[in-house]
């Protein structure tokens, strides 16, 4: 019984109360006041034991409560490599389908282990302010869920988030895998298979981890305060600016753009997995944004709904915006306005109103409609426009925190946009950080391709590309048993 | 040190011994007493605040696990836009798909910004028992998660569920858009895109959560006891009616029905879509039903099995009537079926027992079957069975409860049915409501399609429906690179 | 107030503690004594009040989390039903595809209603250890969610999860679900439709349960220490055994193998969904695996890791394999390289090291490529090759048990595998329940087929299986609008 176990200072208590009342020659009252002493003394000790284990129980529940939390955003942004499958395969040509699907559904796997092995170290990792320690396959100690102060480990960047380290892996590499997964579409159509997967490789291990570095992970941009809530730009236009540089240095598809400068529509040959992709996209960021909280909280319902409202004002924009330009409702630019609206919300879906999600959305779309009309004027060939989408609205949305940021939802004095308070500082630092982000991206990026190029060439034969690479690079078509459209043999 | 700190009710109690033990004469008596009562006094402090902040830990332990549930189950429900995106653009023909596809993807955008602005105020706002306060873009005082008495705000009706007000938006706009998506089915093929819009909007601004105040806002058929707990009327018959008016309004799609009485099947164009679209439906259902306990009760389990089972029930049913009907089995028949399962134990899944669950489904297999046939004999052109599965079973559904709602179950001995304990007042309440509901729903509904019609025209022109509504409406094709079957020109 | 209320035993020991102070004649004392005894006391029974209800609240909070859990779990593993479909159905060919929709669709439903009605108590109940009791549709005493001792009821076997019988019930209908549709894609293209719905009656009833009670519930397997977290061997290599002897039975899909020993690749029709079907599925397993604990703590986010690299190392060991073997990487064996991961990672997904996950999923994705080019040498027609997936990986992920359950993840000392301690007993116990279970269905599955046969006949008509089983079993085809590639006819 623990009524019976008084620890050493409440035994000395006792010893010096009853010595005082031993001195006042009341015997009785000695007697009566040891009695209660040790009753009450006892009791504060199982009151005591019972409060921390009850503190136990909680904080295990709590813990519980996060790291399901975690691990559900985690299986929603993992489900996100479907979506970006059935978006980039649909919206692509029906001869090079089976290469679109090839390539999404072995970038995860290369992913998961290039992060594992590689890449988790060098962006949590204490190391230093620019990139992290080696800790190579989850290496290092890490007492995680412990937090804070209680945390002992080599991920001390993590140490806010109270989950086992397992949880943060999860997560993180279904990030990892997102931001290679977005070169994809647009080096579609052209680029080796080989090449892909060893550029995904570099990504995910080397290049991501470093950005994220920066700013996730500890380091020089985080310090400078630079705010990327669930990663415009760390995951967006990381991806963005591979696609970019891709694109640039593997030149446009035979026959995109025509010799008198015309521009020809190559089309996606199946708009209903375009559009399944755009919806398992939309459902996956409710895991990307809202799971960035790495924990339970009220914010997690209204992160969804700043998401969500930015989604929805972004598809009616691009939607009508497109509408204007050309006549018609574009189906692909309602789908890339939706997406658009989500990559620019993912930096700040977490620090604006209501009304600035719907208005960062609202731009997003617009924006997203500008870009793919201009890029065909760069002679860009971006095949289902990952540029327009992860790249210029990845850049918008992190800009947008600087604009919207507000002080009524942040809660704090130093996370306050222009359109909030007057003050440019955080504006500032956030077009700064975009631009060193873009500069050092497009280095890295623009090293990689030319070192591929180099050694394995980049772009398969002309015959290739227009026999389409399933027959090229996989020797098998993507829909046997349907006849082709004799017309448009090119598509 | 929250020992020495004794609030003014315990310094008046201890004075109050002191005083009596001193008119005792015995000052030892009284030293020992005031002592023990300082110590015991100020202890009781401390486990009263060990025991409130342990209440209040507990409480947002509550409130997280809560906020975690609606917010997965609102993703849940918004995934079911993409299983119906899928469900009727595979049951319609190629040449319209990428125009259920378009409407698909910008109705959960319009019905978003439709239920921020406008909806989720006239539904859940206090104002009268007819309609909700004009509370526009979530705004007015509001404390979620408080609960009951303890809830200080605008959205009476929904102080019942203890998580964020965030959160209740989520999930209730995931619901809106449903709604909404259901109409979409019953005009496809021929409705102008643009109407399609309007119409949408004015269904999840205003007519949607008329009635939902109505029925969950607090408004005066929740007030007699009408029972629905997740929506057989409230979402899936709302939108069936407009399906059904939608579809009398419209006519029947060119060459559907025959001069001489016939009727020729226009078949749906990708039944592998359609199938998944059967599947993402069952799926969302687990978070459109169990969720709407908006808490983590035991009951989310036991609801979720009601709903699997009905909708076994409802397949099996289909699959079989169908067999013998036809003399083969109709997979169009077995998704429907499983839908309708769905459908019709939407309002009672938390009422009725497991056995009452699966005949309420095999009921509802065989009503879509009954019901697909019918309407072709009245000459309504449903592409998709909107009207069987939705409005038919929504009604179903709904009547159902008031036979099957079972004590043992409900634990409340108003809400008992017929097959129960022979009562029939929970039956006559319910077929009360769906009466009063569809007539309001019949007159709005009719009297927006025909403002429609009167401003913009509804249908779009014969051409346009001979070439597809891709070319006329939208100018591109959704499979680009297949060639067409020339038999069928008009497929 | 409970201030004042005392209990019986603390009203006896108050009255006796005054007595003792009545005999010192000191009556001030006697006084103060009782005064403070009253208080003490009944502030005990205040605080233990406080206590216990506290411990009633975050028990309740742990039963919510851990269904919550369930419940969200077994909706993943319900999705599955869809990446099956979508996978066997892209698989085969186009003139098969309302078939293979149909017959997934179906067999959900078919599934819940047997497991319902007979699997369950089949399973889990009481009973002896080679089948449980008899207790059809879910009959019984039942107090879930006490676990231990505190249960009480007929399916002792799930005592151990803290969680409603709806929700022990729903996860494992899913499982029971799982097992029935792996069997669909090796029959595929030439059973009977009706022939396939009564099998997966008896499997999900009868055979299933079975081999189920041996290992999850209570039976002989269990008590002699086999391991099975989550059903390498009685999910998937039950449902394979299946497969294997209905492929056997049925013979080879017209012009599979032609009469000079040839053999002739009977393409799928639609790689797109086939991959999309293989991404569901993946995501599917992280219900699956962490799902099997029935409860949260911190190993569902290591067992989703593990879940996770096996997966990648075996799609990314299926790629290279596969190209090497045939020169392109061919994307079939990049999807079945996924999926032997997954399913060799089931079985110890919570027993070994990330390393040992990986070490495991690449060598399953070896073992599928060398699988599916062996089957050819025997003329095993598998359409999908479920035999290579799930037999040959369900029985290696077993006995990988036995050679790399690591004593630091397991914790236990008798769950420890021969790489980890050089100790042979858990491989052999392995071995040893992988072959009875073999054995044993092998003869259940045999027996069944035959008896099929013998009634109603097993196969379609030649004439329908050419012009395939959507016209000649369903009277339909699922691409109405598309033509058909007219060269390879039998496609």
């Amino acid at each position: 019984m623990k009524y019976m176990l008084l620890n050493r200072r409440q035994k000395k208590i006792c010893r010096h109360f009853i010595d005082v009342v031993k001195k006042s020659n009341n015997w009785q009252a000695c007697i009566v006041l040891s009695s209660i002493l040790l009753l009450f003394s006892s009791y504060a000790v199982y009151a005591q034991d019972t409060a921390s284990s009850i503190e136990v129980v909680t904080g295990e529940l709590k813990v519980g409560l996060d790291t399901l939390w975690v691990v559900i955003a985690s299986i929603l942004v993992i489900a996100m490599n479907a979506g970006f499958a059935m978006l980039e395969t649909g919206f692509c040509r029906r001869k090079n389908a089976v290469n679109l699907l090839s390539k999404n559904v072995i970038v995860f796997a290369i992913s998961t282990i290039a992060f594992w092995a590689l890449g988790f170290g060098l962006m949590f990792g204490d190391g230093n302010s620019f990139i992290g320690s080696p800790n190579f396959f989850l290496s290092g100690a890490d007492n995680s869920p412990m937090v804070a102060d209680a945390y002992q480990g080599v991920y001390n960047s993590l140490n806010w988030a109270g989950v086992p380290l397992s949880a943060k892996f999860l997560f993180q590499v279904a990030f990892a895998g997102t931001a290679a997964t977005i070169v994809s579409g647009a080096v579609a159509e052209r680029v080796k298979f080989f090449d892909f997967l060893l550029f995904s490789f570099f990504l995910v291990a080397i290049a991501y981890p470093i950005i994220g570095h920066w700013v996730w992970g500890g380091g020089w941009l985080q310090q400078r305060g630079f705010q990327d809530f669930a990663g415009s730009t760390v995951v967006h236009s990381v991806g963005g600016w591979c696609a970019l540089t891709g694109s640039l240095i593997l030149g446009p598809r035979l026959g995109k753009y025509t010799k008198d400068g015309g521009v020809l529509p190559l089309q996606g040959h199946n708009l209903s997995l375009a559009t399944l992709g755009c919806f398992i996209l939309w459902i996956g960021w409710f895991g990307f944004n809202p799971g960035s909280t790495m924990a339970v909280g009220e914010n997690i319902a209204y992160i969804a709904v700043t998401t969500n409202l930015a989604a929805a004002a972004g598809g009616i924009s691009g939607t009508f915006v497109s509408w204007i330009l050309a006549g018609k409702p574009d189906l692909s630019l309602s789908i890339n306005g939706i997406l658009s609206g989500l990559v620019a919300i993912t930096a700040g879906c977490s620090l604006v109103s209501y009304s600035g999600a719907v208005t960062i959305g609202a731009i997003a779309g617009f924006l997203a409609v500008i870009a793919v009309y201009s890029l065909d004027n760069f002679k860009i060939d971006d095949p289902v426009g990952a540029v327009p989408v992860h790249l210029v609205n990845g850049i918008w949305g992190t800009i947008a925190v600087g604009l919207f940021a507000d002080v009524n939802v942040t809660q704090d004095e130093t996370i306050v946009g222009l359109f909030s308070n007057g003050n440019f500082n955080l504006l500032g630092i956030q077009i700064f950080g975009v631009v060193s982000i873009g500069i050092t991206m497009i280095i890295l990026s623009t090293i990689f391709w030319n070192v591929l190029k180099a050694i394995f060439g980049l772009r398969v034969s002309a015959d290739d590309e227009y026999l389409g690479l399933d027959i090229g690079e996989h020797g098998m078509e993507a829909y046997s048993g349907f006849s082709s459209s004799d017309i448009k043999r090119n598509q």
